[in-house]
């Protein structure tokens, strides 16, 4: 057997070598240990981790070789960064996920169990390669946009969403069967160790359905799912038929605990659980009651994983895109980082600068304001034409304020992490405006890596906000008339004032780090089950 | 002095005669009893009812002659039927609302109380007249739409609203200043009575500040305010500036009561308080707790008058357009009598009965779907686009499945209200499949008076499926699947069920009366303040 290794060299931590890749059945010494009913025995506790997207991508080069690529994201990369604080005495960890190339799915049908390591920690992982229909009815339909516009309360409910035969038949011809399949596949693997009170943790709202499925064949199974997106208010999931949000309801309801990044999100999923199911919960002990099971809620803001931030932001081509910023840049540089997704507010946050040059004349050829903005599923409707709103409003405001050679707006329309990161570390004010978002990973990857006393001008609907808020300019992000105020406060604020607030949002950020926020987790977990 | 009386003569209880109109300063009657400290001499209370739109509507006829017709809508007219059931031996009610017409202005500007009377009964009106740029603010720009979309949950947050400096305007020199002349105007009709411990009842969503105001220049007043719209979560009212949503909420925390529709917005309404103002509440007695004082959520859904609405459905024209629906109907009638209102959700009504056709051929030739739709704020965009697409989406299922001189949508773009009497006769299936809805009095309307065990398709977000949801068929106005299912029901149901639930229903309705909703109030107000 080889094993695949996935390391940090290449631009941006990407590839490397590989394995020729035939999977075997699992790594020799988890087999050696689990032939048998583990837990009897003290052995190491299973841990089966679900996500859609995987740690690695396969591949194969131009020779025919199987490569391995590192995965991108927020969720993959604190994941992968726990990976290495994970205590492998206790426990014996499987990543299970969903093929995404063509040599994905070879590898999946392999059957095996992929002895890969990243960063050289050993990461033994499981594709899964549902039915590509029911696959596509799972992801693009039902996924997103359906359950991602719930969650970020996206939808104009006055005309959108219509659910019609296509959307009952994405949830039923899709959802259903592709959550059964990983649930599947989480019973084999639990069946193939043996051991008695598996750890499942099941992540984000692919796969609301797992825990309730795992439930009933697992009773002593510890099961977690952590929600990576925002749980919104009880009335937003009436968008979908009763038999459906209930049946997403009971499914996470399989849980011992749900994680959320916040409180608020967390007292929503109980409160949903009262409204939508009449369950007894309880707010002070952040519990909802089913029969004599209880089910927790907890919160536990995703963390950055800041070693490797900081070793991306020294690495070519970072530096150079940094010269380039600070020789371009005006006096005042305004950030943003975002897909061009319609929660993250783009668009308002262009008229808040508007605003901003309309009543500061001053501030006029003296401050840019740089927005990257990598494309995002460009193949919805909603998605295409919020891009090109964004184009237009940004040409409307060069067209009007630009003048002598100076672009109001520097939109970059291009996925381009190195650039990123060289603003992270340049701007004098980074603005995260979401109508709703989860976590906002840009805010923490910002404040980690800024050199020049930025201030971070923060939506008050951002999960980041609960951990960022006091060290930040809160925001509500439909009103343009309060971030233009914010963006001007942050642009004037004394220098004492700035580095204050940088360095405690820098700790917060610091101090919540990858092996906390798991640990968190497995705590919970333990606490509620035992 | 001479009364001003309007009765029921002419269609549809339309207008009279009248006086010549200068307003006096008051009745005869509660001059007398009021001069001094009421209450210490076990007089009258005061009850100062406030809404927006008043009882009658002042105008002036060819021959200059002051005149005065009845107001129509849900509000006024169950308030006009709580008149003659209000004790006149403990209470001393006056009325106070906003000048419409310009002889309303002509009538506010004399300074009097207008000794009206309604159907014989003095109902004393005092008409204000808010400077026009405030109230056209504090209407046009705030009132409708801002709190209308965020209370029917109606915005597509993606995009809108932007809270900009109009929208910061129409709050701060509008909806303000004309809460503030109403609170004054309140403040001077106690005074003028003198008597301790008055009574306030504030209607609606245009006067949330009004409460507040009058709490700290009355201290022991009994004030009341009902919320005609639905009461949505906490984070609909996000939208707002936090200064704004917080001075809203506060405005109605300065009441003693605050009464809803349905028990959902009142536990919503205390949930709000929770969550945005961070105050304790008690959702088992239902209150909110705020220094020393409680202040109470209720709920009492809105009555229909079912007197009035039996003598209007029996006066000309209504049988004649009776007679037109029986001779020109199909085996099945489809009825649903809306505002063009995007809360309404006429398009996906439309969408359901086009798959009902698709799916069920037989009933082609066989059934119409009669809509009525008078025009509704046609000068706001959202509402403009929301009919003509109301437009487009009925003449492509005419296109579709129309056929032999059948027209399978009869799409009546008016204001018809006798042809709505007449529909409500005659419907086997009345349709009110509301995005959002305060109550829906077209739903009690139609109960109240079809003659045909109609069945009622109704929508679990409108307010009245508290009460009548379960002599319904429920749908979620989302699914169009699940509502062409409900009318496929409602035309095959067997008619002993459909007798059972219509006969169900009317009982709800009629037990509900004008008489029990204002006596719910009162005694709530009493229960609260003693």
């Amino acid at each position: 057997m080889r094993v695949s290794r996935v390391g940090r060299s290449g631009e941006m931590g990407n590839t490397t070598v590989v394995n020729d890749g035939r999977g075997s059945q699992g790594e020799a010494a988890h087999e050696a240990a689990d032939d048998g009913h583990g837990a009897a025995r003290g052995e190491r506790v299973p841990l089966v981790v679900v996500s859609h997207r995987g740690p690695v991508r396969f591949d194969r080069d131009a020779g025919g070789t199987r490569r391995v690529e590192r995965s991108g994201g927020g969720l993959v990369t604190a994941l992968l960064a726990t990976l290495p604080t994970l205590d492998r005495s206790r426990f014996d960890p499987i990543w299970l996920c969903a093929a995404a190339t063509d040599e994905d799915r070879a590898v999946a049908a392999e059957q095996g169990t992929e002895p890969i390591e990243v960063d050289g920690v050993p990461c033994p992982l499981r594709l899964l390669a549902p039915d590509p229909e029911e696959h596509e009815r799972f992801y693009a339909s039902f996924s997103n946009p359906m359950l991602w516009f719930i969650q970020h309360e996206l939808w104009g409910l006055a005309t959108e969403p219509v659910i019609g035969r296509a959307e009952h038949d994405a949830y039923r011809h899709g959802y259903v069967p592709v959550n059964q399949h990983f649930a599947d596949a989480v019973h084999t693997e639990i069946e193939r160790r043996g051991a008695r009170r598996p750890v499942v943790m099941v992540h984000d709202y692919h796969f609301y359905l797992v825990p309730g499925l795992l439930r009933s064949l697992h009773p002593d199974a510890r099961l977690h799912t952590f929600v990576h997106v925002p749980w919104p208010q009880a009335d937003a999931w009436r968008v979908l038929p009763a038999e459906v949000r209930g049946a997403l309801l009971h499914g996470l309801l399989g849980n011992d605990v749900v994680g959320f990044h916040t409180h608020r999100y967390a007292r929503n999923f109980l409160l949903s659980c009262q409204e939508l199911l009449d369950m007894p919960i309880d707010l002070r002990d952040m519990v909802a009651r089913l029969g004599d099971r209880e089910i927790a809620a907890t919160w536990s803001p995703l963390s950055v994983d800041l070693t490797r931030l900081e070793e991306e932001a020294s690495r070519s081509p970072v530096p150079k895109r940094r010269r380039e910023i600070v020789e371009s840049r005006r006096e005042h540089l305004l950030v943003r980082v975002d897909r061009s997704d319609p929660s993250k507010n783009i668009v308002r946050g262009f008229l808040a600068y508007d605003l901003l040059l309309e009543r500061h004349p001053e501030l006029r050829g003296r401050v840019t304001f740089l927005a990257l903005i990598p494309p995002s599923r460009q193949d919805v409707p909603q998605y295409a034409r919020y891009l090109l709103e964004i184009r237009e409003t940004a040409d409307a405001i060069n067209e009007r304020h630009g003048r002598d050679g100076w672009e109001p707006i520097d939109l970059r329309i291009e996925e381009n992490f190195p650039l990123a990161l060289a603003a992270y570390q340049e701007y004098d004010a980074l603005l995260v405006n979401s109508v709703a978002d989860g976590l906002n990973l840009v805010a923490k990857e910002g404040v980690a890596l800024n050199e020049r006393d930025g201030m971070l001008v923060l939506s008050e609907n951002a999960g980041a906000y609960e951990e960022l808020g006091a060290f930040s300019l809160a925001v509500n992000p439909f009103d343009i008339v309060q971030q233009a105020d914010a963006l001007h406060e942050a642009i004037i604020t004394e220098p004492r004032r700035r580095r204050g607030l940088l360095t405690t949002a820098r700790q917060v950020v610091e101090h919540n780090d990858p092996a906390r926020w798991l640990d968190l987790q497995l705590e919970a977990l333990e606490r509620h089950t035992s």
